[in-house]
């Protein structure tokens, strides 16, 4: 069980988005280099979150993308479910309707219990606070290089 | 992101083993019946199970599945890394060492936190008190059978 390469990309991407001063915009080769996605990749994921109205496509030679939402009030989950459709850990939890086999089966809560805590952990994440997280350390990385060190780039 | 159909047929698998008292046997049969696991796939799952050291598989003519360890020292956890091998919720996770990309990116510590959750609740259902809530279950089945009630089967 693993999420999709799209999922992680996209995650990397729209980090990136918030990183950019507000009403900004990345083109998608600039995106491509800073999120490390693969060019090959990046026009399908920036397609699914476009569509999913977390980011906005503009045209012309002042085209480029930027985030349709304000960072805090996007998630990790939102990024996520975007891209993969709601998360639903076993099949008996697809419908969202009781378990067929809960007459006999204990798992089915289980199941529930564990895509509900993974789920919370994806969803208290804000793209806001990982994107200030990604702007320290790059901070950190700059004063490092500054400073002579290069611990930061290894 | 969804577990296989192969890890949710297994857990059911082997809490119907757990059902059954100490040192029985249930044929392929049986399970398939009792499981509700289609026989086309139960082959499959039983053999990985087998090979995982789970279960153990007897031959002949008083030969069947039985489970190769105590109920209370399984968890659905072990059941589902038998089949589907250790979670890793995203890439980033896969190789065990610190993401090449942590010195910018603070999604890996989200996903390994979303992980950890989630394997956490498996973790922590054994397979024994889930077979205890099947034979509670099946009971009160019964029991609403022979009052003439069917609730418990609707």
């Amino acid at each position: 069980m693993q999420l999709t390469r799209s999922a992680d990309y996209a995650v990397r991407v729209v980090i990136h988005l918030a990183v950019l001063p507000p009403g900004s915009r990345a083109t998608r080769e600039t995106l491509a280099g800073l999120a490390e996605v693969p060019p090959e990749f990046l026009g399908k994921v920036l397609q699914v979150l476009t569509k999913a109205g977390l980011i906005i496509s503009h045209r012309g030679s002042q085209g480029g993308f930027e985030l349709a939402l304000p960072p805090a009030s996007l998630t990790m989950l939102d990024v996520v479910t975007a891209v993969e459709g709601p998360i639903r850990l076993n099949l008996c939890l697809a419908t969202g309707e009781p378990c067929k086999r809960s007459w006999w089966c204990g798992a089915h809560e289980v199941w529930k219990a564990a895509q509900q805590a993974m789920t919370q952990v994806l969803q208290d994440a804000t793209i806001e606070e990982l994107a200030k997280q990604s702007i320290a350390k790059l901070e950190a990385g700059r004063l490092s290089q500054i400073d002579g060190g290069d611990a930061a780039w290894n």
